[in-house]
């Protein structure tokens, strides 16, 4: 990009003005800000999901509820955009008519339960997963905002393999934090 | 939105510059560009996707494979932006290894059928659909990018009703076109 | 908004499903999250440039070149983007080769001057300024930026007025702040 | 990148899943759409407008106001975003009260002159320009809007330069095409 410019540079400003001075071209010119989300950010991001699952589920493990429920809503405030309104949140496995997320209230529901407002949760990251991988299908960058869709790859401590169809969206903020607004999560379908 | 900004003109400019010309603070100005997707453009696109899908099958209904295919690759065309790189697209019935539908054909053999690269493709638009409602459960608006989640309702010539749950984004090209970027459909999850 | 929403639902849903359940169609759907910059965040933030530029001017007054130095630098931190990055700022009174002040010490010294690295700055803010008002010609919404273009006149404490020709861009972050990113300030080309 | 994700795959994924299938790891995996503006599409852009200008003098200088005027209409179409709203247009030499150009008209009026609505044009580009460089002092990327400040150095036939400080903001649509939506334009200030 530096060698571009510099060619730039050269090749249609100095001929053209006939003179050469150095602090006029210095190599940090031009200067930048970018407030684009960077696929990196977002591969960071996803594993920062896989993270905070296995963290909440060790919680639950070594502290049981209170531990758990502590580590999510941390998790919560860190990894998803609620601050920011509603997300777009279809978890796996929920049903109508509580079947979307879009506060900070039921998205912690569904991840560790115990919300007599939401009784059909179990809490799905008290579950004792162990691993967790995710399989990029497609990644869209759209300035700040960027799209991924793909699968995730759960297996618990008795090595049973859970797949799921995973859709999420990551807003990038200008200071750099990154977060879901958007995840649906569904179990693949399979024909009867 | 005029008369806020007329009114910022009389308290703020006028007094300060102790003359009044008609001219200098013409009812037009300021004048504006706006780039931004409208939640009444993606409205009328979540509904022109219904339309689509009752015209594919319809055309079936009336002409055969040949008459629905050639609606469904016109309606692509139009609805979902393949022609701007991969839509993130995971049909409702899709399966491993085929789940995602990133380009066009395979988008195009989900919704018809008749595909031998895509063998477990029925057709989903060519079932008989009668009608087609959209309940929003979030609607994003980001930039030219707006997400929205929710259910569609389906119902069929047999008067069967499939609801399923939809996330969609919509990007808005600045001439106003507004196309699919994301389309994840899975069928509700049910507690065995 | 809501108004047109609940149009849209009574017309085609319920017809749809022919059942009516209240708690299905609860007034707050759909939710919302919408990142955009707003044209009165955009007023404010200009509000808020001149009310910084009169704050500095009175800050030099009172409490002289100390005074002015912390207030100027509170107020660029404030209201300009320079955490994110360069910003683009060419101010009204800079020259070759120091014309552009794409970093917060470059800004500092246009406005409160001072500072021997740049020695043609006279500290532009702590002119006796009394009044600052905003001529918008232009505004343009593109997501989270926004940009103006206009005059600004600005009329010290012997009466003189000076008008000048202005662009800004800003950036609203999704936590709702919003700064400067661009800023290009010239005086009024005149015909010799 | 695509590196990076293969790594990320073969150390993620693959050891997880225990069992490796070259299809579902296929080299082109994860598809991706960007609609983000890139430099060099800017810098290309940037170009472009030199040209432009390069083109309209060329044309003057062959074939009169008459096909300057074509000339000059033709590029306002490709180069600058009139068709999206008013876009923010300050050129060099423009004076209160027509100091602004939102409209193509305005803009085509100041490139060739010749317009009695705007008595002080003279036409701008269709003076005997033979070279155009461009030295840019700040690039900023903002999804599919880029913001530039730097110079403009003009040579004409007599070898006079003129530079100019120069701010442009380029609108990219995802089809690729990419207009300016602000161009800021002003001559150096010079202490008197």
């Amino acid at each position: 990009m530096n060698h571009r410019l510099a060619t730039t540079c050269s090749a249609l400003v100095l001929p053209l003005l006939g003179t050469t001075t150095g602090a006029a071209m210095a190599d940090s010119l031009p200067m930048r800000m970018n407030s684009n989300i960077t696929e990196q950010q977002v591969l960071n991001a996803q594993q920062g999901w896989c993270n905070g699952l296995l963290a909440i589920s060790k919680a639950y493990a070594t502290g049981g509820f209170a531990a758990a429920e502590i580590t999510a809503s941390r998790i919560l405030d860190q990894a998803y955009g609620y601050q920011y309104g509603a997300v777009a949140f279809k978890p796996t496995l929920t049903q109508h008519p509580q079947t979307f997320r879009g506060t900070k209230a039921g998205a912690l529901a569904y991840f560790v339960g115990g919300n007599p407002s939401y009784p059909n949760d179990k809490g799905f990251a008290i579950k004792p997963w162990q691993k967790c991988a995710i399989r990029n299908q497609v990644i869209q960058l759209h300035g700040d905002l960027a799209i991924t869709m793909g699968n995730v790859d759960l297996i618990d401590s008795s090595g049973k393999l859970t797949t799921v169809d995973k859709t999420w969206a990551f807003l990038r903020e200008p200071d750099g934090e990154v977060r879901i607004v958007l995840h649906h999560s569904s179990l693949p379908f399979t024909a009867k």
